[in-house]
């Protein structure tokens, strides 16, 4: 079985090589694989179930649920302050005391949306890309609607993302408010997270960096870089499960600054007390709201505890080989026939993700699940292959690309080879 | 063993006569008791677990999340409605389309009065009460200070709550919207929730109601009070877990009025296009914002699928027998060492939990805690005995009383009776 294009870098034995030499290819067996045969390249949607997880659950239902009753209030209560300590430090690059686990990556990104428009009256603008992931764009048109604040929306290379020169046009005095993702969704594309800031701060704006396709897949230092707020989710590269609950930062300069909007409970000094009058407690604490959901946030810890373990340079440069190999097999089995990189080219630039372009991307992306390869399609024409660090193999790469030259040329199931 | 005060009501025989005809006895074996020794008296702030819902959370995390992966989303995008369907049709009187399951009860909270007064925008007051939930009155601090409107405080007398009279003093043309609980969290005393509403509807107002402590407990009839919103949490009488999501309700005939101010990707129509521009889908789906935490949604659905079978009739009931007993060994051991009745005397205004009050509460309640009856202190001098019908014993209520008053007068562990 060889192919005609590049033998060292299509044949089976590459791919088995590549994970033979992986040093993180331990963890997968971390982690609940109920179907072996499954080609999984979505876990960039939603990650695996570790094992770890699945126990901590039950014991959090059925040990601190089911025993400790309310009583388990007393350790529940510092829970998303210690996970968010460890995203701090394992996963983005912040210290203890600016992260805390809360809501939903879009609630989070409204409340300190608001609050940086809250901490800059005077200016009336928000910018930010039209490649945007959807909710933080509805959220800010919802926000930009009922303050009279004008959205600058940027329309960058729908593969590079924004630019810092892109970035540097748009900024001037009105601007409040600088957000983009750091990992784009569709494209991978990693922005300057640290040059676009640092522009930004020369305007005199805040930034709010999304790092839901970030956090767990690319190194993110966000105190170095001066960046003001971040948010991220937990269900992709972190593992947590299905909606488990976001996390969001502010740097520790700002805490005495920015006030959160949603005034509950759960941030308010003396929490217990139950007294009059709304009175924030010190810290990132105060960016909570109501009940945590603390199943959900003990999933989130233990996946970061698994981060943290691995460690963010290995993880990153599994991403890159894994990426690396994507676009080496796109180059001999899918530009040939018809496709096209969505993703940078340079790795360095790049997520965990890769995104192959064709106008029937729809249909062979469907065919593709339907066979037992699990991507996903993006409007308008992309297949996202996710590509875990901790989970994903360099065979599983080869077997989905292969597999998507198969149903795209028709040969799938002939067991023919180029 | 006999009481000099009154023997029916005071002898252990009582409390198993009461006991032996329970008809909702039965539910108890449902749940997970792992201490059986231990009197929970709390029921109303963390309900237990039942043990479907323990393996319900085993079959979403390993069955579901671990092998179906992303394409559970195929089914789990409905769950929120689905849960939210059963919430309207077994809990508070609502038909398909009004509820939905989302966020916390803070967050839902913050968009329903939000929302409100985004609908009356010439409207610049808000009226609630002093001895409202917490969170609430924070959130309405929050969104007032922002937008300029004054919050009009009911003072209601600490017990009974107010009532229709102290609104409609507080009505006129310039409140947007009323909103109080519907049972107290500290009292349990029920608000007149037609009669409330119907004189804020004569004024023009609209309506957000709390259900925290009714939803479960106390039947509810929204649809036929004609009440605007609403909002209650799942973990008290739903039993559905520490943080599980809460509901809210949007009436019918207000949905297309009502726009969510937190504008995320779930309320998006046709979401996956991940189109340009927010334009929400239509009914109460367009209520959600980000990623709902789908274990704890499933937890919601069994906790409610409980109640269902059960019925909310038998649930009053058992409540209503449930704190009038405690009322009346209230009367034979406590009063007579200085208690006082924190709770409507009229079981018809007292939702499932009784509110007893002395000087020395705290220190009692950490006693009755430490001796294994849970119970909760509440500022400035109330234990709250929670008396959740589903999982409630009358004997539990008689050990746990009779356990305050051996506490507070000392005799803890002598042996001796009355």
């Amino acid at each position: 079985m060889m192919s005609l294009t590049d033998p060292a870098v299509t044949d089976a034995a590459h791919a088995e090589a590549l994970d033979a030499a992986d040093p993180l290819a331990g963890y997968r067996d971390r982690f609940a694989i109920v179907d072996p045969e499954l080609v999984y390249l979505d876990g960039n949607s939603l990650g695996r179930l570790p094992r770890a997880t699945a126990a901590r659950l039950r014991d959090v239902t059925e040990r601190e649920w089911a025993g400790e009753l309310i009583g388990a209030w007393d350790h529940w209560l510092d829970l998303p302050l210690q996970v968010g300590d460890r995203i701090a430090r394992a996963v983005v690059g912040a210290r203890n005391g600016e992260v805390v686990v809360s809501d939903s990556t879009t609630v989070n990104f409204y409340k300190l949306a608001h609050a940086a428009l809250d901490a800059r009256p005077d200016r009336r603008v928000i910018v930010t890309d039209r490649a945007n992931f959807p909710t933080d764009r509805y959220v800010l048109e919802g926000l930009a609607a009922r303050r009279s604040v004008a959205i600058r929306w940027l329309d960058p290379d729908p593969i590079d993302g924004p630019q810092p020169a892109d970035v540097a046009a748009a900024l001037d005095r009105d601007v409040a408010l600088l957000t983009l993702s750091h990992v784009n969704y569709r494209s991978a594309a990693i922005a300057d997270l640290p040059g676009i800031t640092a522009l930004a701060h020369d305007a005199g704006a805040l930034t709010l960096w999304d790092l839901s396709h970030a956090a767990g897949s690319v190194p993110v230092d966000l105190d170095a870089s001066g960046a003001d707020l971040a948010v991220g989710c937990t269900y992709k590269f972190l593992n947590a499960g299905p909606g488990a609950p976001a996390w969001l930062y502010v740097r520790a300069g700002l805490q005495d600054e920015l006030r959160n909007p949603i005034q509950g409970w759960f941030g308010q000094r003396d929490q217990f007390a139950m007294g009059q009058g709304y009175d924030p407690t010190p810290g990132i604490r105060s960016w909570l709201t109501g009940t945590p959901v603390i199943p959900a946030v003990a999933a989130v810890d233990e996946g970061v505890a698994m981060i943290e373990d691995a460690g963010m340079d290995a993880i990153r440069a599994k991403g890159v080989a894994l990426t690396a190999y994507a676009v080496d097999l796109h180059e001999a089995w899918l530009a040939p026939i018809g496709f096209a990189l969505g993703s940078p080219r340079d790795a360095a630039r790049r997520g965990a993700h890769v995104a192959v372009r064709h106008p029937e991307a729809r249909p062979h992306n469907d065919a593709l699940i339907a066979s037992g390869v699990i991507t996903d399609f993006r409007e308008p024409d992309s297949i996202r292959l996710g590509l875990s660090p901790l989970t994903t193999r360099f065979r599983d790469v080869r077997t989905g690309i292969e597999r998507l030259r198969d149903l795209a040329t028709g040969r799938r199931g002939d067991g023919g080879h180029p």
